[in-house]
């Protein structure tokens, strides 16, 4: 069970809405993710219209629903975007988001910390959107964050787990949720990011962008669990010599 | 569903039967894995008797058995072996385990290509154990291989897939099953070498070896069929600069 | 040519002085590394001494000292150590090291780019130790750093580069120059940073902690030579599938 | 110093003559290498005329000729070859080259290994080309052959080491000297192979695919010399967690 602020979910699998090909295959692609929280950017929202269309298409499930600060650039942005969501009673929740770069969509770690500090202290339950560096994710949480968002490489690369050191640290030092965001472009990588012992993750254009994403959305689905209880279960270490699996005596047979 | 000889399979997935703690774990593990197919050393086998002892434990479910001749060192060894269990009535599969160095269990080649071709015209379904070395994948085919079992590293090291571009031109260029044997120590491991295309993957010290072996069971049964599901659903590629999964306009708001 | 705010180096590898067996051996490690510029933490020396004894030893070079402000845990306490490294006449470079966590040293991002705007204010030449973030580096420049010294792995980890992407993007959206420091372990790693386009690279446990440190550091020297050629020649793209290197008709032969 | 056969060299960089864009470019690149051993493909040169023009070229150096049997897709065909060129008094040392697989290039087992014994038989000093497989290479070794040439990846593709483990154990197992050959593509490949043991490197396409083929010479001159030592020097070990350079007391300062 994954639990964020007074929120608790049974799937660890967060999607994003954006980039599919029609509301058909994304509404398909949700319901076969088995998703409890879909994340979508404030600013592709009508707030006037208290429920947005396009979450209109997806009433079916009992969604929570995860709004980001895409497009932002500094705190002070990112804490505009977010209280016009609560405004519009859209969420409490928000991600935060504040890009530091246009080509790499990476982070901006500072003005990061600043709105997620500014925004705890208004009572939202803030997840940021953060690098891989496991201080940064230690002074967000220290910050009131409720959960942290690392990324395993550029938003929409699909280059999946860059450093899996750093994030097995960060993971290790960080006491609130970790969600992996960004980067994942396979079930592999989606279930590394378990094993190595992550809280959940956030998809959006792995499944988006697949050939099939309704498929991708259930391979996705089976993989956050498979590395979920792949972490449970406690794999073997590695090791450099080779052992054999046929012992030539074993108390079984 | 997977194809070897006359043979067809539902799972995807080969369990070993090695190593485990207990039979009741060994029988839970092999229950939870949803395999159809059970590997095991002939030498461990006491082939006088018509069914061993440790078959009787599994006998619930409905499964085929893949002796492997672990131990040879000879093609002739080898296929001394697999006459044996012929004449038993145990199995008309065999995998072709030709061991060419003791410290790394690395199989021998040019052993393991004379014992295939050897049992090939005996009349079993021969499925031999090698490396990820595609020019030699394509000879054992050659030679009338039902399926090739390629490792992804030393057995019982769980290392993963040490070379997944060597194993991926395997793959392509091989006609028959690929079957990836040896190495696999986490459930992303299994599912990086079905997205890589791989029909099916084989496990033993993985599954037996892990603290929970019947929940890792369960966590490789998923893996294998999220890699493949991924596979089917056709991955996004790879890129070196970030792509927004919250465009400004699109067709989905 | 390597430049530094007012300063110029013909050689691209700064060495660290500490933890080496003999004063001898370090002497004769450093010859042999063709360095110009030796690092040390301030902590360590006794500055009311004008001149410390174990920088004495190294009199037969021409050095330029970068004292390093390793064991601060805030800006305050690099900034404070700084000042005293000017007052006494050490040096006016300092690398900021302001740590964020004692198991993996990795630097706070926070309180080194407060610690470098206020250095960069007192008229210091600062070389500040951070992540491997892109964006982090770049806030840095802003901040007036002279140079920036992402690490590639924790520091004495000799893993190499874990995230060479990173890196790379991180030294083509950084304008001033990029030493990498801490991680490297082998004249592998410092070639591969120097043909990511790295300025320079700073070493020490990878020297000091080798079998033969003076031969360490005589590879190294070549290494860094090495990346750097190798970086200005223009290497070949990788591809997939091979290419003859024997063409069948060819101008030269 | 490296001993092959009867022969010793001082340079551990052997160099393939293909594909340069003029003779004058390919001249300094080979002078700029240092390289003592030269290598071109059999096919390419004219057996009738003693001496083969763009080997006239280089005469400047004193370098020993390693013609090559590319383009024989069968021991029958390689052995052909070979016998021309020792007829014809090139060189009593040949690279057995024997192609599996025209797309990827990667060489045959068994025929390679036929091809070793043949001219071991006949007196040649033999040099396969062959795979990563540790077990191949020892058989390669037990058939004669003078040292071995596994590939890093194949041939031209710039790949680098794709499996550094299985090279490691390779050269470990191989009593006679291993020279890297095939997919090496930068300094910082060519310095890891070094350190992981090699006795030597085989380069072409990553110098003559160079944008500067003379500078990318002299490049991974540097790089076998910096990962030659490196490998003596012995180098630390690597460590999840980080290990201060700083201590706070210490026998040198």
């Amino acid at each position: 069970m994954l639990k964020i602020g007074p929120y608790t979910f049974q799937s660890r699998l967060m999607l994003g809405t954006g980039k599919f090909s029609s509301t058909t295959i994304q509404s398909e692609a949700v319901k076969a993710s088995e998703t409890e929280i879909l994340t979508f950017a404030l600013r592709r929202v009508d707030l006037d219209s208290p429920e947005p269309s396009f979450l209109e298409q997806l009433k079916g499930g009992d969604f929570r629903f995860l709004p980001n600060t895409a497009g932002a650039k500094t705190a002070e942005e990112a804490v505009r975007l977010a209280r016009l969501a609560k405004a519009s009673k859209l969420s409490d929740m928000v991600k935060v988001e504040v890009i530091g770069n246009e080509d790499t969509l990476l982070p901006d770690p500072v003005e990061t910390l600043k709105a997620t500090r500014q925004l705890v202290e208004e009572g939202f339950i803030v997840l940021p959107y953060t690098s891989d560096d496991p201080v940064l994710a230690k002074r967000l949480e220290e910050a009131g964050a409720h959960a942290v968002m690392p990324g395993a490489s550029p938003i929409g690369s699909g280059q999946g787990i860059l450093n899996p050191l750093y994030l097995k640290i960060l993971i290790q030092q960080t006491s609130v949720p970790v969600i992996v965001d960004a980067g994942i472009g396979s079930p592999a990588d989606a279930a590394q990011a378990m094993e190595l012992g992550a809280d959940g993750i956030l998809l959006n254009t792995a499944v988006s962008g697949a050939e099939d994403p309704v498929r991708m959305a259930q391979a996705m689905m089976l993989a956050v669990k498979a590395g979920r209880l792949g972490y449970e279960a406690g794999r073997i270490s590695k090791k450099e010599t080779a052992s054999a699996s046929s012992p030539k005596e074993g108390l079984v047979n």
